[in-house]
């Protein structure tokens, strides 16, 4: 006998989970499974670094919720469930060693992204990480530990987050990346600050560095690159993600020019009945207006918040993202939104910009650091395009102000006259963002 | 010989100082001058509970810049000097020891505000005061050295922030408010968070009750109100402020509903060639639409801005601002933006409240705090009408996102998909603010 769903949502991140439950809160008679590849539902990948820096002392503490709160919720979720085959109204999912076809009346593809790897040899040694699941936390963790010197491939925020945790523990770090800096969502400028603070903190950096294979025995025992040899005793790769998106094709479904599965505000594939949510799917950038990819936990969500709404039968949009990001590099904060210069010229805009480096707090109070506002504007309109902070405090507010105006297709004298807050204990009279946008106005020929 | 101006500002405030220097830059060759009466332009008076603790060893510290640094701008500052009397084109001004006649193309009224005293006996004790002027500052430090039991009356920012920074020099602390609440910029309901950390720190609070006399020989030695009577050695009287409003009403200036000098968006007054800037003037709340009065440093300098700008002849316009404040009260941070809801009662919306309590990171990241969020959005049309903050650290972070998009007339959807930042040092994955936009959803009757 055939099981049938209402609706079967594949994947147990962020997005899947917030759809099934959505529906369920929505529409409690409808019948609701997940199938989730991994041993775990609702976790937080983004939590594995500072599991590797001996934050959380069990793995359970990157769980949000476990399988029980979901099932106690009415949801039928599989764990340790691939999903093998799928076709319209049909899916066959291997679990607990067999396999079992499931009916369903809608899909929702919440297949999330997977890690991006180099085409290098060795990666299949002992001793080589990716750091996606909590599975990949743990025997990571395990693996590590004897470890002397770890190398990390990949200077994005994953892999600059394992190096800070990895130094935590002791560890000596080398980090290769293969661009001529790290952090590629932000603009050269900005990144030789987190650069800085990395080396400032021990670790070593290889930048413009290419990994062209892992050698050793059974387990790794050297990186290879195309200016030296390297001895480690473990390696993690942080080359990126991808999204997951063989179900899609299997499916028919249309992916956009990211890569990423094309989708409607309402999280609708080109296939009827089919959505897709979360690192699998695309979302309209709010700042070109394109289609674009946001790999990130609380976008997908509110993809998956809105997926589940429209497979429950009512009627919502996700109006799309501006692509904010922020991590703490040992001391450092950084932050970012919107465009990069560069991108921004790419995406046809004429954008100035300026950087502005100021303090966090009047200099009569203690505890403030300095902290720098790079924004990004187009010359044409004054509208605001990006931003970037770095600072040893208070990023996140300027950031969240930033992207929240960005949304709003806000301009650089919206910023200028935003009404932030003022207290000696929190910010100077005028607020670094406020002072970027004076210096910006000058820029752009209105006088300051 | 009487000597002539393009400019004349009175007041060498935030609003006064940025006015003036504005004009020079954009045209140098202008003759500006400003009268300040105190002894020193360009200060902090938000930094003066902060001298009172300790932080700022010299009041010096609390001068963003000196004098000197306004004369080489080309900007004739005058210190001690008092303008008495003012007409069309004329100023007769007090200024070391005689009085002197100026004239004028221009003016702007930058007088920023006073401290409202309340009516009562014993205002002139020694060992009383007022927090304006950097004099006042000085005056009151000393004046306090041997105090053991101090009264501050008013429970409003600066009364707290006095209330704190006397606790942290050893001082025991009462503080008297005539109201139910401190704070009367929040609701109820989150001032009592507030009340409650005061307690928690010693302070002895008393709520409702109403100081009707000042009592004691030379110097004070007794806080009497409708309740009892308390033994202080010294008594601050921090019960708020009010526009300095006397020259402009010798040049006929109309004064706005709330006290304050009626301005344009371009900051002229009803009398040419009159501006008006800072504490002393209205502005427009971008939330009720109307005309409010908002006497905070940063809604200052923005004003001086734009009135310098119109007073050397270019055009710029201030839009408003929506009453965006925080200050920290011990470990508690305490933001506010916008309405509270019974204000948004009295302007005729309909508010809808929610109040979502959460943590500001992941469990597993340490040193996160609890966070409180209330908002207050307006059933008929989904607009964010307001909202307040309380927490151990972040509360910049959500002020600022919701003030701005408050500027921007931003609903509760738009808060619920806004784009903020998240990673585990800063916040949890579902944001506080989303979170609480995510409850107001169901709570205006949209399915949550």
């Amino acid at each position: 006998m055939v099981e049938k769903y209402d609706v079967i949502v594949v994947g147990g991140g962020p997005a899947g989970m917030t759809a099934a439950s959505r529906i369920k809160r929505l529409k409690p008679s409808m019948r609701v499974a997940v199938f989730e590849r991994s041993g775990y539902v609702s976790y937080a990948p983004c939590g594995l670094p500072y599991y590797l820096g001996g934050f959380a002392e069990s793995i359970d503490w990157l769980v949000h919720y476990t399988v029980d709160v979901f099932r106690r919720r009415g949801i039928d979720v599989f764990t340790r469930a691939e999903v093998v085959e799928v076709a319209q109204g049909y899916a066959r999912v291997r679990v607990g060693g067999e396999e079992k076809a499931f009916e369903w009346d809608k899909l929702i593809l919440a297949t999330g992204a997977r890690p991006r790897l180099p085409p290098i040899r060795g990666l299949d040694l002992e001793g080589v990480f990716t750091l996606r699941t909590l599975e990949d936390g743990e025997r990571a963790k395990r693996g590590v530990q004897s470890a002397r010197r770890v190398a990390v491939i990949g200077g994005g925020y994953i892999g600059l987050e394992v190096a800070e945790n990895l130094k935590r523990v002791g560890k000596e770090v080398v980090v290769f990346e293969i661009l001529p800096h790290v952090m590629p969502t932000l603009d050269p400028d900005v990144a030789v600050s987190v650069e800085e603070e990395l080396t400032r903190n021990g670790v070593e950096l290889h930048l413009g560095e290419k990994v062209v294979e892992l050698a050793g025995g059974d387990k790794v025992e050297k990186v290879v690159t195309d200016k030296g040899e390297y001895r480690v005793d473990a390696v993690f790769v942080a080359t990126g993600v991808a999204p997951e998106t063989e179900l899609a094709k299997q499916l028919g479904v249309k992916l956009g020019a990211t890569g990423a599965v094309q989708v409607s505000k309402r999280m609708e594939t080109s296939v009827e009945n089919v959505y897709a949510a979360g690192d699998a799917a695309e979302a309209t950038n709010l700042v070109t207006g394109k289609p674009d990819w946001f790999p990130l936990a609380p976008v997908a969500n509110k993809m998956g918040y809105v997926a589940g709404a429209n497979a429950a039968g009512l009627s919502a949009e996700f109006p799309g993202a501006v692509g904010t990001a922020i991590t703490k590099i040992f001391n450092l904060e950084v932050g970012r939104t919107g465009l990069t210069e560069e991108r921004a010229r790419r995406e046809g805009f004429e954008p100035v910009s300026v950087k502005v480096e100021t303090v966090t707090r009047p200099r009569y109070y203690p505890g403030g650091s300095r902290i720098a506002v790079k924004l990004i504007a187009d010359r044409r309109s004054g509208r605001l395009l990006g931003g970037q902070i770095v600072g040893g405090e208070g990023v996140l507010a300027r950031v969240n102000a930033l992207a929240t105006l960005l949304a709003k297709g806000g301009t650089v004298e919206d910023l200028f006259f935003a009404d932030l807050a003022y207290a000696p204990p929190f910010a100077p009279v005028w607020d670094p963002l406020v002072l970027a946008a004076r210096v910006m106005i000058r820029e752009l020929g209105g006088a300051e």
